[in-house]
């Protein structure tokens, strides 16, 4: 018999932002596997059995589910946010692509989520009104010089900048580096957003400006929104216009 | 009396995709302003007014609804997806900013929702697994050349690209002549997904590739994901590694 996977995220925290579809999908799952902080955003469901495990273990934990699902099992596979940002989704198929040929037969499907991003913009207005990029900074698994070639070039074409995985305690330097290359480009004034722990009851937000802003207000659970040339503050919020003019 | 406005995004389509923050915001509002089709998403509410407008008269709509709030009703703006990303929360700071100044001291916040580009690569796995960006193709309010820096940036710098607002009646040429661009930087094997309906039941999806792209498959309804240099099929999935090499 051959199971199924689900591939979940959670949102970013309230269980209100977590969708009903992904809330139904991992009630249905006879196995949940995930970052413990993620899965302990789920109600506990009798019988339903939950592996843990640590955050930097993406490979290993898909390969986990993969072959519990293999096994027969239903394995909902939790993330936070939106699975298919910078979460679990990849990892999976990454798992896939490299592993056992018969987890191509499995039924695998992805359920989308609130990420991060739209979580934090929520939180102070509309600072993705214009088109916007989303960069991961962190570089265990792809080199700086793309970072900084993918930063360099979004400053250039101005896009709004949301910056994920701006800093940890093993990559403290990243998001100052981040910001000395947008300095060359973007004008000091242009607004910069440090929202931690966007749609949560502890959501906090600093609304600096790249020219004053401090990396060292970001941790693990903060997401940096570096503004366009147009936006900017009206009242008590920040956004960013449509178009060039509004 | 002074009244709130809450701007909302309805997600995608299907009712379970819609957060139950979301639900709750719109079942408190007294009176639902949006586009007909997003309100049609909505459950009717006995004495709640529904003030539904056409979809190209965002600002108009946004002054409406602020000049409901500012009379003492709680409003909620409703828009498809996530109100932040190519939707109504841009347009309502754009109305505040230019508008009447006792609209500054209303309650206005912003409820975060699941936006057509997640939706559009859960469909087919995960092809926002790295960084990528968000480009709507609507030059209503913005020039054309900055639509094509922007394209020509996210390509040289191999961002996976999410097309927003690819085509409508009004704009037939835009995602050809985006086509077009793109070909000069990026090689004619990226995968190309069209995904119309994304997170409804009438979900449809053409995975192709840059060279054999035809913009001829995309309307309204339609999200455009051109991949970036990584990104591949794997069984049935389309996915972009989390790194350079997975």
């Amino acid at each position: 018999m051959i199971g199924s996977l689900v591939i979940v995220g959670t949102g970013p925290g309230k269980a209100d932002l977590m969708t009903p579809a992904t809330k139904a999908a991992i009630a249905q799952a006879t196995d949940l596997v995930g970052y413990g902080p993620y899965l302990a955003r789920v109600p506990v469901i009798q019988g339903q059995c939950r592996h843990a495990s640590d955050n930097r273990l993406e490979l290993d934990r898909a390969r986990h589910a993969l072959a519990l699902a293999a096994a027969g099992r239903k394995v909902a596979v939790v993330s936070g946010g939106d699975p298919g940002v910078f979460a679990m989704a990849a990892a999976v198929f990454e798992a896939v692509e490299a592993g056992d040929p018969v987890w191509h037969a499995l039924d695998i499907r992805v359920e989308p989520g609130v990420t991060a991003m739209l979580a934090a913009a929520a939180e102070v207005g509309a600072p993705l009104g214009s088109d916007f990029c989303a960069i991961s900074l962190s570089d265990n698994l792809k080199s700086w010089s793309t970072i900084e070639r993918r930063l360099k070039a979004a400053a250039e074409a101005d896009f709004v900048i949301a910056l994920y995985n701006p800093a940890s305690k093993a990559r403290p330097r990243q998001l100052g580096e981040a910001f000395a290359l947008l300095r060359t480009v973007k004008r000091g004034e242009t607004p910069v957003l440090f929202v931690r722990a966007a749609g949560t009851a502890e959501a906090r937000v600093i609304a600096t400006t790249l020219g004053g802003a401090d990396a060292a207000h970001a941790d693990m659970r903060t997401l940096v929104i570096v503004g366009a040339s147009t936006t900017r503050q009206v009242g008590r919020w920040i956004y960013t216009p449509r178009g060039a003019r509004p």
